[in-house]
Formats: structure tokens, sequence, C-alpha cells
């Protein structure tokens, strides 16, 4: 007896959430191209190219900078497992779930783990950094860019040099970060880094780019232990990703075309255009908020353009207000995650979906579901402020 | 400096090689549908469909059925890493690179593994197993049902009958058998499966079916340790797919429409019409390489359908003939692995790509070029004896 589930028929819907963001037209249109075989001449071509696409987007020039076949949390474990083996010691900077997470894949790996903590929404400053390192002496340390738990955006520069100064390999989460704000990872000295395709890159999820410093490198390479994970194994990766075209596993090749032409709209828009426009948006929507009287969760100065926490209204009820924007408006926005369940509303503004449309339709939408539940603003004031700010 | 890759152009190809194989239109145009979110109502909708369609595929009962968030390589780590905690006894049966894969997979979740062996092309038997299951006592027997890089085919009934009896877990690689023959999870008793999308679903590759025996899944949730993988961790993998979705990672949403679009393919035709399908069109192929002397590399009476790896003809230049196949006519066909190398073709008819008009191009493109390369035979033949296979 065969069961045949109901024709595919998804709704329409503007995604401003914690990812997947809206898909660019022209990378929906790529994934359905036809598919070559993985170790055809013509895909050869096409991963040279997502490889440069990539280093230009991460600014580096590691070899090692490919797309991790599974989604940014696979990244997230190809560069733990990659660098650390057990009994290692790994220092991570815990502010948020992804934070967190990062530790837990560490443990798992047979690390040595040490966390350092900061409450949510607060980012780190190299004086939280010096006891800890001074004590683990870790051989690796982890850090999130854009914690996606709670908008926060993590200055890396200081962090890295000190890092660096102690010896240490700096290992940096951009799943949230990167085509949003600027990622240097050469300038910063970076040893490996991962991101997710589904953020600001307008692309579905499904891929992890990822960039492994020369160092971070060699010190898989002379590794005492084979890394725990086959499929993540940059060891073998490197000689698929490489000159020398070793199969490894059957690539996810349309997956690879969505990349390659959301890779391909990031550099036609620029590098400084993109993140402009992000930080464009995400004035204009910080400006329709706080003339509905709603404020960021994380901390001043350090808000995330792409992510936008903010607390939710008191007298909001969160699960109702969200249903209603995406039953009647189409709108996803996502809930807290955590210590923020509840609190906190996670608006993106993330690659296609950081534009000015968005901002618009979400402030008027909000707008209708917050005067329905009775809380008392200046009707039409937000889209007012947010249309200044694009005035200007 | 932006460098922007070429326009995304890929040419059309006809995929008989081990994977991709052709892709139905339907599920190319599933790919390019609108994304939705990852906990979108719809989206949770799609998530049962898959399940319920892989249930019916699997012909399993199994709550713990589902698609892993990557290709083929890592369902196997999947069920691997699972089933396996550091120091058990893991045996593993190779006779191929996938059995090979299986055992290096295993000694680094930190099984104690032992081999058995057979000679490339052949298959095990009951008596084969006998000796190591009585000396290892494995917790996990692991075996590939369709070894890809011999066209092996597999029995299972006996030997997993033996495994149950010896008090150990059966696992299964189905990457290349799922789709195109019968694949009895619950009848044979299987704990732990894993598959691909890209063989006999005629889908691209990105995703793996696996499916856990409650049996299995209890062992998984009585470890000592945590799973080493985060990210294919069945422990919490079982609360996002299973009632309580809750957030794990962000899932391939596209990637799944791909899927649910290509079981609805395999359920709308029915289980037995895609077998009886597939062996028809391996029927025809095997009978027009027969006319032109090409013989099989797997064990007589076990040579899988899907996958048809052949002897290439002595005097016949394999690289030139594979690449004169591709640029000439479009078609891939695959190389031999390993101890194949240069030996074997591999010759898929897998999903979509198992049809009579590609076995008809395959062996009239096949014909041209080993008359150019002087090999002898009847003009035609091939041919006529593909037509008499279908024409009885």
């Amino acid at each position: 007896m065969s069961r045949i589930a109901p024709p595919l028929n998804p709704p329409v819907r503007i995604l401003m959430g914690p990812g997947p963001s809206d898909i660019h037209p022209r990378v929906l249109a790529a994934m359905a191209k036809g598919t070559v075989g993985h170790l055809d001449p013509y895909y050869l071509q096409i991963m040279d190219g997502l490889q440069e696409m990539l280093r230009g987007l991460f600014r580096t020039k590691n070899p090692m900078t490919f797309a991790v076949s599974a989604t940014g949390s696979a990244g997230m474990e190809a560069a733990v497992v990659n660098l650390v083996e057990p009994a290692d010691s790994m220092l991570v900077c815990v502010n948020g779930v992804f934070g967190a997470r990062m530790a837990d894949v560490a443990v798992r790996a047979g690390a040595e783990v040490m966390q350092v903590a900061r409450p949510w929404g607060e980012v780190f400053t190299p004086d939280d950094l010096q006891d800890a390192l001074a004590k683990a002496k870790p051989k690796v340390v982890g850090i999130v860019m854009a914690e996606t738990s709670t908008g926060a955006w993590q200055p890396l520069e200081e962090i890295s040099q000190l890092v660096r100064d102690s010896g240490a390999m700096l290992l940096v989460d951009a799943v949230t970060s990167l085509g949003g704000v600027p990622v240097e990872v050469d300038e910063w000295g970076i040893d490996a880094i991962y991101s997710g395709s589904q953020k600001c890159l307008s692309c579905p999820p499904g891929l992890a780019p990822v960039s492994f410093s020369p160092r971070a490198v060699e010190a898989v390479m002379n590794r005492k232990r084979k890394v725990q994970s086959w499929y993540l194994d940059i060891t073998m990766l490197a000689n698929y990703w490489g000159t020398d075209r070793v199969y490894h596993h059957t690539a996810p090749i349309n997956m690879s075309y969505a990349l390659y032409e959301a890779l391909r709209l990031v550099h036609e828009e620029g590098l400084e255009a993109c993140f402009a426009r992000h930080m464009l948006n995400h004035r204009a929507l910080r400006a329709g908020l706080a003339a509905l009287g709603i404020e960021y969760a994380a901390q001043e100065g350090h808000q995330l353009p792409m992510l936008n926490a903010v607390r939710i209204p008191a007298g909001v009820n969160d699960a109702k207000a969200r249903k209603a924007l995406l039953e009647r408006f189409g709108i996803e926005i996502g809930g807290g995650l955590g210590d923020f369940k509840g609190k906190v509303w996670r608006i993106g503004l993330m690659g296609h979906a950081s534009r000015a449309t968005n901002v618009l339709v979400f402030l008027a939408a909000l707008e209708s579901l917050l005067a329905e539940q009775g809380h008392k603003f200046d009707h039409g004031a937000s889209i007012a402020a947010a249309n200044e700010v694009y005035a200007k």
C-alpha cells in the first residue's frame, strides 16, 4: 500500500526570521538547473568558482575554503572536530545558544572545555578572556561573531590579537554575520570559520561555507588521531576540493548551484554596498520599532544589523502575534530561544530579505496587530520614522 | 575586489553513472518552489509526508525514520556513530569501497572493529559470518546491501536472521538499493539503515534517508556517553522529527521539497512496478552488453539491476572512452574505484535514468566508440538484443 502525500504547494512567505531568509529568485532558478555528475568537468568549474567567491567573501587567501555538504551546524562541527583531539583544551565564549552549542560539540569531540560566560545580549571584551587564557592555555578559542539567539555583534579585532598572542587558534562562528557585515578572516587572523547558506546569502539552507588557515590545516594534518568524523575530515576533503579532485562523497550538486548563484549576486552588488544595505534597512527598522516603544535585547552599540532581537512589548501575546503575522500577512519572524523564549522576537533582515519593502510591510503589519492587542502607540509613526531614515 | 564567476550554465547530461542519476523534471521543479521557514506549519506537514513516504519505501513502521540533512555518506556516519560507543565491538563485512568506508567510520567512532572480507564482486553467505560472530560477539554487524563499487547485490534474509540470533544489531547500507530493489526493514529485522537521495530516487544528492528500529533507538537512548556527533545525534533529532518539533538545526528546506516530490513519484508508480522497471531495463542492458562481449564484474546471480559494473573490454582505453561518451553524447558513466580502477565501468540505471531510451542510446553510443577503438563485434547486435528483451 503506497501512501502518497499531498502535492507540494508551499505558501508564499516573507522570511524575516533568524533564517532561512528570503531567497533571491535567481537562486531558486539556479537550483532547478539540470544536475551534472559530481566529477563532471563542469562541476569542477563550479567548485572552483565557489571557492574563489567564498574566499572573496571571507576576505582570505586560505586555499582550504569551501562549502561543507550540510547545514551551518555541521560547519560548526567541522571546525571543531578537525581542530581538537581528545584531551585538547578549548576555551569557548558563551553568551547565547550558539556558544553553548559549540561547547557541547567540543565536549563530544573529547576536548577539555573551559567556558567563559557573559549575560545573554552582551559581548565579550579582551579582559573577559585574559584570565581564562592564562589559566587554560587552550589550543583553540571558540567565539560567536553574530549570536543569533540574542542579536549581539561580537567585535573580533582585539580578541583575535589576544588569542594569537596566547598561541591559541581562533575558531569563529560567522553563521549569521557572513555577507551582512565585514568578516576579515586574514586581517583578523582567524584559523577556522564557518557560516551557513541560509542567512545573508539569500540561499536555501543546506551548505556551510568554511575556511581554515594554513596554520589550522597544518595542525589537522599533524593530528595524532584521525578526525572523529569521516564526513567532515578536512584531510580528505582537501583532496576533493584541492587540485587532485579525489572522490570523497557525492556533493550536493543543485545546492551548490544555488550557493554559486547567491555568491555571484553578493559580488555583483559588491561587499561594501551589501553591508551598507544591511545597515540602512536595520536603521530604518530600528527607528520604526523605537516609534512603537520596542527595545533591542542586545547591548547598545553591539546590535547586529541582520538579526534584530527585540523585547516583546508588555501585554502582547508572543505566540498569538507571531501566528497572526504568519497567517494574515505571510510574514515569518522568530521567537526567542532558551532564556529569551517568550520574551524576545528575532526579526531578520538578511540577504534578499534586507530591503525597504520588507521593513515597511513588517512595521505596517506589526502596527495592525499591536493595535488589536491594545498596545498604545502613535499610529503611522513607525512607518514615518523608517521613511525618514530612507529619505536621508 | 569582487571576483564574479561565470554565469551558471550546466551542460545537459544523461546521468548513467553511480549517482547522481537523472533527476525527474518534477523533482527539479519542486526544488525551485518558494522556501518556507523550518518551523513553518507547512514545513512540518512536509516533514510528516517525508517520514510517512520513507516508511512506505523502507517497508517499516519505525517512528525514527527521516532524512539526515546531508548526503548518503553522512547517513552512514549517522547510523554508525549512534549505535557504537568507544570500545563497542562492531563486525563489518567488506567486499568493496563502501564496506571499507564503514569500517573506517566505525574505527573513528572508537569501535573495536573486526572485518570479514570477500573478494570484490562477491557477496557474503551466512557461513562467512559464523566464525566472526562467535569470536567477536559484536554489538553491531554492518553490511552493504548494494556495493556501488562492484555492483554486487547482497542477499540479507538469512544473514539478518543469523545476526539477530547472535544478539547483535544489524546495520545496512542501502544507498544504491533503496527504490530500485525490495528493501524490507521490518521483515528482515534491520536495526539501522541509510540511503541517499541521488540514486534510485531521481533526486539530487543532499539528503540521506535513514531508519532506526525501536531496539536501536532504545540502545542509543541508553548510551553511556553522548553521541560523538552533535549534528547526527538521533536523541536530539528525535525531538525535531518527532511530535515535539524542538529546534535542532535549520533543515534544508528546498532539498526536502525535492525528496518529497521524488518519493511521491515512487509511490505513484508503486514499489513493485518501480522495481520491475529497474529489472527490465537492467535485463535489456545486460543483453545488449553481452552482444558486445562485455561481462559483469559481480558474481553471477548477484548483479544489481541499477548499478551495472562491467569489465572494460580488452584493448579499450577507459579514460578516452568515458571522455568521448561525455563530450560527444552527454552520457556520464562511472569509472572503477580502488581495485577496479581502469578495469571496470559502472553503468547506472537508477530512478529516472532507468528507462529504455537511456539503455538504447547508451548502447548505440558505446557501439560507435568501440568501433572507433577497433573492438570487433556484430554491429547493431546490442540494440537488437536489448529490443528483444523489451519486446517480450
